[in-house]
């Protein structure tokens, strides 16, 4: 039986491209080009970040988990890794390939029959060590979350000044990036 | 001539109706009414909360610069002041009326033939003095997008223990509720 940690991660995980695609398709590119300054990500690029992590991260990972256990560490994941292919890309052609990539993927993943004790299985992460299957789930979730939060954070970003006195009532505009 | 800036801003506040339902339509309740704590806000509570705004926030406000300049302050915004109306009401209601307030709202904004002069216009916050017409409209695309930050926050805060050793690498987890 498909353990309810699984049905419940999946809800948002299917809803991230729509959240994406409402937030930013058609957007100017001064709000989807954005960023916080050297080496941060722009609207823009946190779609190439995802895209990037559904090719090579979340999936293959969870595949090593269940095939090779902890015996096969996880291959480590480069936050830019995504520029070579995907850096500079039209938003339009960025939202699609992660919906095709994120939807590919959640499919296969539902077909997996991920139970309960499953779901404990261990794999190694090359930096944190041994992590189960669970948290894999609950890691790939929060990751979504946080680069939603980021984009949101990221285009606030551009009227710092512009609130003029709102600013202390907006404590957005002071969040450290990430 | 309508500002350049009344575009840009328009950009986010009519995108944040199909924002918030990509997100929550059809969300399962531990996702939909999660909170920090008390006297926080659910996803549903920022949906009542905006609603809320819509009503008796951002265009009252910018309509009482048009017409009294600062003869007339604001009126006091309640952040909980949506409860009595729209706490506890189910997602899809709420959505909806929220997305019904701020057409109708950016409508009569367009409608209002912002240009440059107007947006230098003066208002009395009752805490934070003058303001301009253009901090009230920045301000009103911040906060939009911090309570879109929010959601993703609140959201996640329910994986902080799930997501074991990664944790570290999720600083969404360990950032302070608003």
């Amino acid at each position: 039986m498909i353990d309810p940690r699984v049905s419940e991660a999946l809800e948002v995980l299917e809803r991230t491209p729509r959240a994406l695609r409402s937030m930013l398709e058609g957007l100017s590119d001064p709000w989807a080009r954005a960023d916080e300054g050297p080496d941060t990500f722009s609207p823009a690029d946190v779609v190439g970040h995802l895209i990037y992590g559904e090719e090579t991260d979340w999936m293959p990972r969870l595949r090593i988990i269940l095939e090779k256990g902890e015996s096969q560490p996880f291959t480590p994941f480069d936050r830019f890794g995504f520029r070579e292919t995907w850096g500079g890309r039209p938003m339009d052609q960025l939202l699609t390939a992660f919906t095709e990539l994120r939807d590919k993927n959640l499919d296969a993943l539902r077909g997996l029959g991920l139970d309960a004790a499953r779901l404990e299985l261990t794999g190694r992460h090359p930096a944190l060590g041994q992590v189960t299957l669970a948290q894999l789930l609950a890691a790939w979730v929060v990751h979504d979350l946080g680069h939603l939060r980021q984009v949101a954070r990221v285009m606030a970003g551009r009227y710092r000044e512009a609130v003029g006195p709102w600013r202390e009532y907006l404590p957005i505009l002071d969040e450290p990036s990430s």
